[in-house]
């Protein structure tokens, strides 16, 4: 990997930074974050500006460009994947370090007085400017909006953003139409007493218009925005992409049944416009809602008397709980992929012996396996393929120059899942094919443990994802081990892998209670460096739960495997388990037995489903 | 309990209001919290100014008064007991109901346009008045500071403020010199760039300087600020608490031996002209340190440029980590209490056959045996002595009017705690004079699971305590039951049995990481309403411990219980027991014979003796 040569686009950047012909003064810093106008979490190819200007190409990353410096800001994950993508024109900021200054800081120490800081308003979250702009002024610094982005006026040759074909989604996906989705959303508005609220986040849009796209590798999604009124609904997106028959009817925009249920469209760019009307005829009690994490461009066109931010939208807290017939999809989703993943680990129990598989080739050899299922629309993010010492790198991808073969001697540790029109998955199975080590069966004993821990919870309504990561840890804890991640995070339903507001982590603590219908990922680890790493990640669905008593009348929850792939004995130190436990892995595996097992015998795939019943013998 | 009569006082109040006298114009409502200026937990006489007014004297709770209203805010445990203390000039707001407005809504909503409401300045936390402030202002009213109290103009009557005798604390209790702790602080100001320090919390006060007073009833606290700069220290108290030799010896007075550790004192009142002249004189770059939740009165004294709020102050942190002399003088605290303690149950276990024990006679027993050990000084709190019903009012306090006698057919709940000259307990247990029901026996049990879990638990250095919380309770949501406070919280040396900055609560998230040396109590509960109350607490030391890995070299932390009073067996379900607890009973058992045991026998205190020997009998 040689680092990409910055010199000459750096030159040009800081041109345009000077002459006056993009804001009215010079500016003295440009910062570059690294995301988009959605704050999606993965970006389409025309927003990696961050990548362009340095090489760069982590998912997470600000750049800050001054007369005199660039620097780069970072975490742990990627220090080295900066340093060798990066040329000597760039200055890394190991973000976590005591000595890293922050953004911030930096910028103050290096401006001289009275400085320009620029930024795009419309890939700074408002949050993150109010935080940015507080700081600048307090030193007599000033952050200023440059409308038009400076790294695409040096960047000739920038992808045109994607308009992939829309799908529509009917009832027997969705369960909800989007006319009821937008009248139970001006409910919400009702009640809080709102008058309008403008949707930037592209899975809820694609979520509340039951609608899906392919605009951003590994997330079904499209670039749009929408703003509904208590009579209006507006849809800002390419007009182009509008045009065939079946989407016109889906909108019902030639024809809308009700007024109130009618759909105008206007082209992407013009929500800037469109919401500054808007705003100009608000009457003077009017409440808008936006998201505090939108664009600060979209933010600040509403008058700050009229604006009602808010942590998550009525859409995000809407689409996370899912209705009876996305529930069923996500079912159907996982034991689709069940029967991948089960043909998978037979073919690699039968090719590893030849040294054959790679890491990349047995991600390959997945990804081809659930293609085979029927629905199958992609994979819902990168596949961890790791083997030995990989593993331990915990958002590993595998490369070309990394790529390790399959053994029978090194643990292998596979996250991968797939997005099907019925359902989203993403399951992490940790194996070996030889004889593990004691050591390596009693970590992956601790992370069993925690793993059952938080599945087999039973815990009141209104209680927050995060009061349960510490249940995933005792075990490790307990011998002194831990993993620095979180637990788990909530599913889309054909929708972004990762979605708010629930999860399992110890890192947040404003999420919304866990409530029935919701779904998130339970994934304890444990990474020995430069050794092995282990994880155990299951889907897991909220359900309402009957224990012996009701206190407070309250209710109970408790969670509900969705993945069912079998978890590998061999891996298991069983003398380590309760009878609690074992109980509970034999159980799992009983289910995984008849449920995938009924489905690989109706696909007539016939070594897979001897695998499966090899590896769901019971424990004793 | 007959309601207090308020109508004379408020027309008073009223007409101070609008009289001008007290604020440059007419002011159309007017706050009345609860605490003093230092923001204490517990509070002096004449600070119960809300009581004063209205006759409510709960722990919490907000009075409002306008022209036409008077409202007071208080939470669930509240809501009788309020209703029964306040006559019909008032109308109780019923905190945590959805229909009851908040205090900025209600005032909105009643006041005329561009209407003043008043505050003294000095009872009301400076991060309350901002949020307080907002909110009017954006209704277009206005929050003012009346600098004097308009209840004190009402009350002609009012207590003075206490002056109680100071006591100095030698090494041999603190472990510190009040000198070494000024330098400590200096370095942490240094650390950060600060140039002064100002100190408003009365804890942090006496354990700076090592003294304490008796100015507010359970808390060995006296009313002072503090002022540190790098070369000067300001104490500002009652100068004539000084006079005595040893005191002006112990803060070397008269002769300091270096000139930066010289302390000059001044009159309590005149903290804030101190101040304003140091603001004053303050360089550009000057910041002075003052804790988030301190007065506004003083916070505003401190230009906006130069004030530097923080959440807990340096000195918060180090009190809550205490050295090896005061956890010694911690644990023999707590020996000398369960002496108390084991011969109040053997007492009662004679004396309640006669059914002539009372809540509050056994509540004064308590008090009386606590005080024949050495060094008592008082209670920590007042004693919550509870049979059967009372037991589940989680904050009961036994009154003539609800005393109930102690039989062999209720549960008994006993929670109450001591300050002696070398540490301050808390102790809770809970126990059956004749047979319990297999109900309650079942919800001690999980009671008891959850507090072993927490007391047994092992977790890195730099976990916060709120992950902690859910260990306490997962045996009981297990079986659909919770109990609604926290599970912990910090207990201060000699100090307050409640202090911050770090806990085990669900409900905090911004607490300290906990770290060998914090002290913090163990306190799960069951509560069936009407029927009896269940709670089992420990105070407990954080100490270091070994693992058998060491992950990242961050090395692990558990907890030693400091309390040692028997836990009743006769409680406990065994069979719900793993044998992990049963063995932790055990354990604990044997500590609390060997420990306790020794000291009994040296006080030749025979009877308790043989109840603790029959009480600590291992389990099977």
């Amino acid at each position: 990997m040689s680092p990409k040569l910055t010199g000459e686009i750096l030159r040009q950047l800081r041109q345009a930074m000077r002459n006056c012909k993009y804001f009215s003064e010079p500016i003295q810093a440009y910062i570059i974050p690294s995301g988009d106008a959605h704050q999606s979490e993965y970006i389409a190819p025309c927003d990696c500006r961050r990548e362009y200007i340095s090489g760069f190409n982590g998912s997470a990353g600000t750049a800050i460009v001054t007369e005199q410096h660039a620097a780069m800001w970072t975490d742990g994950r990627y220090f080295l994947q900066a340093n060798q993508q990066m040329d000597n024109n760039w200055t890394l900021m190991k973000m976590g370090l005591k000595e890293t200054p922050s953004q911030e800081d930096w910028l103050i120490s290096v401006l001289p007085e009275n400085s320009k800081v620029g930024v795009d308003p419309w890939i700074i979250a408002a949050d993150q400017w109010k935080n940015m702009s507080k700081a600048l002024i307090s030193a007599g610094h000033c952050l200023v909006a440059v409308q038009h982005n400076l790294i695409d006026v040096v960047w000739p040759d920038r992808p045109e953003r994607p308009s992939t074909q829309l799908r529509t989604l009917g009832l027997e996906y969705t369960g909800t139409s989007w006319q009821d989705k937008v009248t139970m959303l001006r409910a919400k508005m009702t009640e809080r007493k709102i008058g309008w609220f403008v949707a930037t986040a592209l899975d809820e849009i694609a979520w509340l218009f039951n609608l899906r796209g392919a605009d951003i590798e590994y997330n079904p999604v499209f670039f749009a925005y929408a703003i509904v009124g208590m009579n209006t609904i507006r849809l800002f997106v390419d007009l182009k992409r509008l045009s065939h028959p079946v989407l016109r009817d889906h909108l019902q925009l030639d024809a809308p049944i009700k007024p109130e249920l009618s759909i105008q469209t206007f082209p992407y760019e013009s929500v800037y416009t469109e919401l500054q009307a808007i705003c100009a005829a608000l009457g003077p009690k009017d409440k808008v809602w936006i998201c505090d994490k939108a664009s600060c461009a979209l933010t600040q066109v509403i008058p700050k008397a009229h604006r009602t931010p808010i942590p998550y939208t009525p859409l995000c807290l809407a689409k996370a709980v899912k209705n009876a017939t996305e529930i069923q999809g996500m079912k159907m989703a996982h034991i689709k992929d069940a029967v991948a993943l089960c043909e998978l680990f037979a073919w690699l129990e039968k090719e590893i012996p030849k040294s054959t598989v790679t890491e990349i080739s047995a991600a390959d050899k997945a990804e081809e396996l659930r293609s085979q299922q029927k629905d199958f629309v992609g994979l819902s993010f990168p596949t961890i393929s790791s083997v030995g010492p990989n593993g331990a790198i915990i958002h590993y991808r595998p490369l070309p120059e990394t790529n390790r073969t399959l053994t029978l001697n090194e643990v292998y540790l596979i996250d991968s899942g797939a997005q099907y029109v019925d359902g989203t998955t993403d399951v992490t199975r940790t194996v070996h094919f030889g004889t593990p080590t004691a050591f390596e069966k009693e970590c992956f004993t601790y992370v069993l443990k925690g793993h059952i821990a938080v599945s087999a919870a039973v815990f009141p309504n209104g209680t927050k994802g995060h009061l349960l990561d510490s249940f995933a840890r005792a075990a490790l804890w307990e011998s002194g081990l831990d993993y620095l991640h979180g637990t788990g995070h909530g599913v889309g339903c054909f929708l972004n892998v990762h979605e708010g507001p629930c999860g399992i982590s110890y890192k947040t603590f404003a999420d919304e209670p866990l409530e029935a219908g919701m779904i998130v990922s339970d994934e304890p680890g444990y990474y020995e460096d430069g050794s092995f790493g282990i994880r155990l990640e299951n889907v897991v669905l909220v359900i309402p739960t009957k224990p012996k008593y009701n206190y407070r009348n309250r209710g109970s929850l408790t969670f509900e495997p969705l993945t069912l792939v079998p978890i590998q004995v061999k891996m298991m130190n069983t003398e380590l388990l309760t009878k609690k436990e074992r109980d509970w892995v034999n159980d799992y595996h009983r289910k995984c037995r008849e449920v995938v097992g009924a489905e690989l015998e109706r696909q007539g795939r016939k070594e897979a489903l001897e695998w499966l019943i090899r590896e769901t013998q019971p424990i004793v």
